[in-house]
């Protein structure tokens, strides 16, 4: 079975969970009336099941190819494919209305990106981190800037790249070494090699935008003396079409585990030229913004290979005929019962679900959190958007991306030994998925954010604020019988994830290794709480259906798997405080040597 | 850096941990005095060192290729590797001395074996299905086929596989349709397609020995009318020479996620030649001696990819400059420090230590139980033997090839983004070890085995008996007070394992399907609890060195490991304890349907 977009868990998100209609009033939201919502989620599951998904093997088999002339050659149906998404107007979904795009609010593009994703992770990223360059432009650029390059990313006529690492840094970005030079004119040439240049080059748009970082003559040592400049592929002519090659090439494509289909180049700049974005020596900043929304994306692909691997392995629980139930013949007239019958698969499938779908509604509220806090009206709002985007997106890119890797590998698992065979769809999710762990931050740099910057932030606000909201919740619901497995679970996870996070007041200041030793136990016990809360959402609203006389049995199965999630996935947080609280002292004791 | 053999690890688990020359009074051990020993492990480091790991990377990268006349060639260099095993007398190490071996016990054989999965996990299935089939024919094969085949198989000059797997059946072979069709001669006519045979066919030995299950013309449905039948690629002429070529035909190869050098294949027997190997309908208990020692051989594959995995991440973190200490440079005179600094590194790399040496421990404590259970004149300690081998087994495969791939991921993810492109180990080890989670049994089926049949064999004798010792461990050490981290985390681990065996004893019954949800959890509580005896028993070794004075870093070095496995990995056990306890309801609550 190929992969079937989950529009209706879409929709009942939108509509019923987060209730955007609540918000017509604040600008973005007021062109995404439900019904308009509803369609386009349509439309975007038509869109990705019909035209990404079938190329994700293809991509997959095929990869790119490099050419000796710095060309990279996409897999066959990608080219055709970008035509049809630029041509349906998708990568403008959420692009300012300005620019040409459709400026719905972030939480429905989220929609769309899920979407594609889960039909084709490789493919999606040329998009993905078009868009990443759009926002760097949009929030640091000069007018004219905007005026000449955001219409081509909005509509994705043109491609753009983040060009950060190189060979010698990644993570610490304050060593790198590629150098601007000022020219006469105000631009600059850029030399040095980049590497890991997700899209960095293809056939697929008539221009490439690059955003590189770079060390303009004499700035100072470390981050900063970082600047971000734009260096197109071509550079624009007086009318704003692409005229001379920059002299920026792709040396080379990495051979990767996964995601294939997507050119991951050596791109080499050779005295490119370049235009600075924003202030001198600001260039960080900046791609943090890029960087925050990449972050968050990412968190989506872990849940979008984590719906798509999941498809997958249910329908092949369903199919695969292979032994009896223990409680006897299921399937009697067949020669065996389906491995669904099986506890141990369905084990694997429910813990699936309880994740993708709490998960899902974790990003979505997240990027609701974001829009709220660029369009409310409402200052406290704002702060409140504000402080929750900067707390969760750790948690939304480094939880996600870890659990999206377990129901990855368990997708894999349910297929047995077909699942090994690179025959089956299950083996290519989880080695496209791998990366999402990695890259724009490992999980480990995720972590140490959460707890090293976000938690302390504005004296704790944030996260003191989250406290609130889940006490707030659990007051108002812990009477209702019918909530009461909800209440129970999220009551005990958020008196872990505060004793938690007491520990790391205590202890952090005093020994920062205390810190780094816990944050990735506290990241998960942070997710993990995050989803019980989604649960506890998403329970009041199925039961306030049910309690309405609905009969619709999607709202009956979500109280199921919610509960199982509290039952047999929230257990993990004991384990998670208990390490997090043991210190780092047997974690640091042992000299380097040693290993 | 590429591969070490921990050989130092090896010697002390065998001389100090096991103190393997107790039982030099036993058949087998008298010829393993601990310098002999020695002497193997440190061979066996050099020749799986310089022979076998430069060719690992190679056959992931070539694969193997199918021929149209049906051939199949192997890697660049496996062929020489392979003639320099069978002349280096490898494979014949724990074979019979009536058969050419040398007689060893199992144990010593271990850690070759080992060896050679950490340097290159593809080539080293070859001689290890070998030495399944020689197991087999030794086990059930009449005094003629052993003296035909054992020699051939003990050598290696001959290849052995499984022909179990058919398209329609993997895990309940009672489906499957080969069919065997008496001849005259007393010999069979065997049809049918088998898939997933590794090494079903290859060009490194002179002949290949399949051991093929199938299905007597008239014989009952189901598992009870299963035959094993030996079926020579190459007929054996009057002198024991391989002779007519038998029409055992290599189809194709699978395309598969890793083990690239290992030739999977589909063979198609087109009334191939066989002997029934024992008697008629018994052929399953037969393929299950070769099964077991092939899922001992499995959760071996696990530790193995992992040490391999940890070594090329440790090195990775002992080189990669990246950012500063949490708590101040440790590198000041370079541009940064070794990212092995970062307490969310250390923490990947000591999980991944504490569950490799005490996972190895473990296996080999095995594999001496099922020495013992051969070697042994004592009947209480042969009966003991055989009681944990089998309740042992499952744990082993299911439990350490789960762990297996937890520390090949977390290798990657040490490595960064270099991990996820095929430049550097990690990427194929975390392919090649996701295999051991699937053949041989899936870990789900491991962990029915057992819940549903080893836990209850014989009244619980087993599992009790195990109990009882690591009572005694306990009382016996409590008092110690360098002991006391290990005997208190011991203590607790083992309450939790009782206690979740209770609930399956009172639960497990009444509902099946409560055994089958709680059989993954209970497996990994086992495990964990498994692994904290081994932490027990290595710390009682290392504690009575140092006490008798040995300043060697290497004993504190480990009792440093193991109070991080009790403080950082046994608190997994709380979480596994209540998952198993929750029941099956709302796991088994949804129809098909609903997934």
């Amino acid at each position: 079975m190929s992969y079937q977009p989950p529009v209706r868990d879409h929709a009942f998100l939108l509509r019923d969970v987060l209730e955007i209609e609540k918000y017509a009033n604040l600008p973005g939201f007021e062109d995404a009336a439900i019904d308009v919502v509803d369609q386009i989620i349509q439309e975007a599951g038509r869109f990705t099941a019909e035209v990404l998904a079938p190329l994700n093997a293809v991509g997959d088999k095929q990869g790119c190819t490099w050419n000796p002339d710095h060309t990279v050659t996409t897999p066959k149906g990608f080219k055709e494919a970008y035509a049809q998404l630029v041509a349906g107007g998708w990568p403008a979904l959420g692009a300012d209305t300005a620019y040409g795009g459709q400026g719905l609010p972030h939480v429905v593009n989220l929609s769309f990106s899920e979407m594609s994703s889960s039909a084709n992770m490789a493919f999606s990223m040329y998009p993905g981190l078009t868009h990443g360059a759009y926002s760097a432009i949009l929030n640091g650029g000069s007018q004219a800037q905007k005026d000449l390059y955001l219409p081509h990313l909005a509509s994705g006529n043109w491609g753009g790249t983040m060009n950060l690492t190189e060979p010698h840094c990644g993570t610490d970005l304050g060593l790198l070494r590629t150098k601007a030079v000022a020219q006469a004119d105000g631009s600059y040439r850029i030399s040095g090699t980049k590497i890991w240049i997700s899209g960095g080059e293809h056939d697929m748009a008539e221009n490439i935008v690059h955003l590189v970082l770079a060390r303009i003559e004499g700035a100072p040592e470390g981050v900063r003396g970082i600047s971000l400049f734009i260096v197109p592929k071509f550079l624009p002519d007086a009318d704003g079409k692409p005229g001379a090659r920059n002299p920026v090439f792709c040396d080379g494509l990495e051979e990767k585990m996964g995601i294939h289909g997507n050119a991951t180049c050596v791109i080499r700049h050779e005295e490119s030229t370049g235009w600075l974005v924003g202030e001198e020596n600001r260039g960080l900043a900046l791609m943090f913004v890029m960087m925050n929304e990449a972050r968050i994306g990412v968190g989506l692909q872990g849940i979008a290979q984590a719906e798509a691997a999941y498809q997958a392995a249910a329908a092949f629980a369903k199919e695969r005929l292979q032994g009896r139930s223990l409680t006897g013949p299921k399937n009697p007239d067949g020669p065996a019962d389906p491995i669904i019958v099986h506890p141990d698969v369905r084990r694997m499938l429910m813990d699936s679900r309880a994740v993708i779908e709490a998960g899902r509604a974790f990003l979505f509220w997240t990027a609701l959190q974001g829009d709220l806090a660029h369009a409310s009206p409402d200052e406290a709002v704002r702060q409140k958007g504000n402080d929750y985007m900067a707390l969760m997106t750790p948690v939304v890119k480094g939880f996600l991306t870890d659990k999206g890797l377990k129901v990855c590998s368990d997708a894999l698992q349910i297929h047995g030994g077909s699942g090994f065979t690179e025959h089956f769809p299950a083996s290519q999710y989880m080695r496209d998925v791998r990366i999402a762990l990695i890259y724009e931050g490992t999980n480990g740099v995720q972590a140490l954010d959460l707890v090293g910057r976000k938690l302390a932030a504005n004296g704790g606000r944030a996260v003191m604020g989250f406290f609130a909201e889940l006490d707030a919740f659990v007051a108002a619901n812990q009477d209702d019988p019918a909530l009461k497995p909800f209440t129970e679970g999220l009551a005990d996870a958020k008196a872990k994830l505060q004793e938690g996070t007491m520990w790391l007041m205590q202890n952090g200041l005093m020994n920062p290794d205390n810190a780094g030793a816990a944050s990735t136990d506290y990241m998960h016990l942070f997710g993990l709480t995050a989803l019980a809360y989604m649960w506890a959402l998403i329970a009041k609203t199925c039961q306030a259906k049910i309690a309405a006389g609905d009969t619709d049995p999607f709202y009956a199965t979500k109280l199921t798997i919610g509960r199982y999630y509290m039952q047999r996935v929230l257990p993990d947080t004991t384990g998670h405080l208990a390490k997090l609280t043991s210190g780092s002292e047997l974690m640091m004791a042992l000299p380097a040597e040693a290993f």
